[in-house]
């Protein structure tokens, strides 16, 4: 097991919004994505999605409200719910979810 | 559902090697622990656990190798196997398990 380095994951990214797997446990992976611009309304029907933000801005609209979350900051996007993840400025963040699907 | 700040988890934790729970999803559980000298030897037997460290230094001892992982880095310690935490200086870190324990 070598250890995992947040930063070096999101250098090697090149796309906006293509998820990169950081780790698999026990039917979890932890997933990093690098946005910026707009994703797109979606929602996920079967699992909540633990979002934690390590560089510039994300922000997630819902249909009836707006949350901004900056570096440091975690939220948990419930199932079922309509959201559209944005970002101004190039931004990193990770998402954690059953691997299931 | 509100933010989640993982630094004012951290500035509200009292004691050393004592987990705060930050967040819980799908039968996980992430916590939050600030460590500073040494938990002592353990192994978690039936499950993986995923370490971030957000500030300081984290050094994992096992049997037959030493870890060190600094801000910015995680490590999976794999089931079954023993290991002792250590920090010189006052060190925050999240471990995610899954909540069934």
């Amino acid at each position: 097991m070598n250890k995992i380095n947040i930063t070096d994951i999101f250098s090697s990214i090149k796309k906006y919004w293509e998820p990169e797997v950081v780790a698999n446990l026990n039917g979890h992976v932890l997933r990093a994505i690098k946005g910026q611009g707009e994703l797109g309304w979606h929602q996920h029907n079967d699992q909540d999605k633990l979002i934690t933000v390590y560089k510039g801005q994300l922000i997630l609209e819902f249909r009836t409200e707006e949350i901004i979350l900056n570096s440091g900051e975690m939220y948990i996007v419930p199932k079922g719910i309509e959201h559209c993840p944005k970002a101004t400025c190039e931004t990193h963040f990770t998402i954690l979810e059953p691997n299931s699907l």
